[in-house]
């Protein structure tokens, strides 16, 4: 089948079958994500492609090498998306895989190593708080415990419970289904979540890396209601004062790192007075609020936490409040393939493909691939209207340009070599 | 009876008969207020003192002077409370009016005016959303519609219908019950909300002044929900850091007017952002807030208004968001009478009644008879733990104090010149 019209007929076939009357909603281990690793798996069938899944869901999709000893390269994403959400986040990767096969096949193409299309199973943290379990469950980087504790935050139920009932078996997990030293290379495509791509008028970029994070997902302010009126500033303890301290510091700190260009950003997307005690004439005791801080620089980051508990304790002296600052969550970094991103850059400029060289403020699939050792790297699709909402605006003819560049290069060193 | 055993029996009644478990509550119109209007209605006839209620509820308790020509005095605070309050907040003002006319007898003085001790309904803006229901409707400057439109916050009934189970009759409060010009005085004792008597080691405070405000009950801040990761800072239109930004621009308006010695503050109670779709990862679109600023400055609120406009219209341009600031509600400052306020001075520095002179932050119905033209003043009863909580502790020898001082004033000048 002639790649672009197999990529736009998934596309349909996905946006039809898991719309919700408002958006996509494919729920990690839910109906609409096991849609979409069906139809893939229907199209990688019609390709005669090898199918299998593993303990944790994920779909394999492969295109045997010429070579069965040499390690395979695996082109994918994710296949569940946040409720409400897009057609592309996720499902483009791994219709991209696809796409790329057709492409070798329509050049006459046979590739030296198995080229596996990857369908990763609940990257979305939106539903079990916690990102990149198909693929840590794959590589055996999932944190101990995970699939008993993380419950899906509409049902209550387990991530094992999750996983039995979409057909895996929580159990099997150990030992893992890849071994990381034995992937040659993980190529991830994945529409760009912000717009920097239609800003700058191309239709791709090569990713540079991924960024890390530290993430405060339930950190609270404690002061003392009082009188708003009675209560002299000197004496107040005032918790929505000393929060907006701290978020008004961390806009300090991103001026001085974005100055010095240096790469940070940070998040307050939640955040709360007590609505059962809050009132407009009490001096407010508590203040919620999460934080998200990321950056490219792993030693920046570790030096985030000491700068946080630092500030932390200054705004204690000078308000009166104290922090309950929660569990800090971790995530370093993720370092693209050098060698890789050079070979990619090379295609994108033989092909005369317009693109720019970006990081990834968002995290994806390929960061978990990255932290296990394999050789990763990305490519990101023009996309309008930013992603996890329904107006995600990706053009068919941008992410053929996407696939165009991975097809070359697999036809080259990728997978030829 | 003796003033300090009746002020103490009184405490006492009020507190068993209004205890809801945890605190004191007196709901506007309910049954913790109509226990209380009885309580001291009842005492006022063992005093023999002529008892009469007004269309709106209030209880006015008559101690007849020798010339009923001449315009009474009236000695008076608010006899409801917030849920799970404490037993002084309002009560205290009643019962020292009765305890000064216990007093009046055992001296054998016999006024010339009128004294008329005042249970008010309906002060605390918890429960109708209002201030001063109770004196502003006998003073007849409750704003039109007020009785249709004002619902209590626990019921959702209006407060014409609470009026009438309460015995009152919305329909005759035009013409007001009293003419605030032939009023010759309105007294107030109230505990200090707030702790700088307890600082200072003073047993009262006479009140120098009592704030006016601004409001904005119910403001937002609107921009857009984004991806925290991808969307570049330039591209961001973050609520939280816009209204961030406005706590942030507030609380230095607060350092400058500090430094210059003048009265201001300012308070965000209530802060939120949208419970049913913020999330960590998201740049948050929406951020709503309350807003209360004081001063004793009328001039400087005025100021005020134009200052949050021109603030708002900064942020907007630096942060790509709007507001929604809703309706603004003013008070103003009330202004409490010289004449009387050196003679109160007077009266404590002979009894030797250690005292200050301050402002007061927090409302009070002195607010509404000073700013409907009746000389006013207040004195301040020492009260550690602040008030809208159980945990108020005024002692009665500070409130006997207050009771002291007041009997020294009427007896000479005040109701007896």
């Amino acid at each position: 089948m002639e790649p672009r019209k197999l990529a736009s007929a998934l596309f349909d076939e996905l946006a039809a079958g898991t719309h919700d009357g408002i958006g996509i909603t494919r729920a990690s281990y839910g109906e609409g994500e096991a849609f979409a690793h069906e139809a893939v798996a229907r199209a990688a069938r019609a390709l005669k492609l090898e199918v299998e899944t593993d303990p944790a869901c994920n779909t394999y999709m492969t295109l045997a090498g010429t070579d069965s000893s040499a390690p395979p390269v695996i082109i994918g994403s994710h296949l569940d998306s946040v409720a409400e959400g897009g057609n592309f986040d996720g499902a483009a990767g791994v219709v991209a895989g696809l796409a790329v096969i057709a492409s070798l096949r329509r050049d006459g193409v046979t590739p030296r190593r198995d080229i596996r299309v990857m369908g990763i199973r609940a990257e979305e943290s939106a539903w079990f708080g916690t990102s990149y379990i198909g693929s840590r469950a794959a590589l055996g980087t999932l944190p101990p415990g995970t699939v008993e504790t993380a419950r899906r935050a509409d049902t209550g139920c387990t991530l094992a419970e999750h996983m039995r009932v979409a057909g895996g078996d929580p159990e099997a997990l150990d030992p893992p289904f890849l071994d990381p030293a034995r992937v040659h290379a993980f190529l991830e495509v994945h529409i760009e979540q912000g717009p920097v791509l239609v800003e700058q008028g191309l239709p791709v970029g090569i990713v540079t890396g991924i960024r890390g994070n530290r993430r405060l997902p339930d950190a609270r302010c404690l002061g003392t209601y009082s009188h708003c009126g009675g209560m002299p500033r000197r004496s107040r303890q005032d918790a929505v004062m000393a929060t907006t301290d701290l978020i008004a510091r961390l806009d300090s700190l991103w001026d001085e790192r974005e100055a010095a260009g240096e790469d940070f950003a940070f998040t307050v997307g939640k955040l709360s007075t007590d609505p059962g005690r809050h009132a407009m004439t009490i001096v407010p005791g508590e203040c919620r609020f999460s934080l998200d801080m990321r950056s490219l620089d792993g030693a920046f980051l570790d030096h985030l936490e000491e700068w946080v508990t630092q500030a932390v304790q200054e705004i204690k002296a000078c308000r009166g409040v104290w922090f309950e600052l929660g569990t800090m969550t971790r995530a370093a970094p993720g370092v693209l393939d050098e060698r890789i991103r050079s070979g990619l850059l090379d295609c994108a400029r033989s092909l005369g493909v317009p693109h720019n060289e970006m990081a990834s403020g968002a995290s994806h699939d390929s960061a978990a691939f990255a932290a296990a050792g394999t050789p990763t790297a990305m490519l990101f699709v023009r996309n309008p209207h930013g992603s996890h909402n329904p107006d995600e605006a990706m053009d068919i003819d941008d992410f053929m340009a996407a696939v165009d560049i991975l097809t070359r290069w697999l036809a080259t060193e990728g997978a030829c070599a």
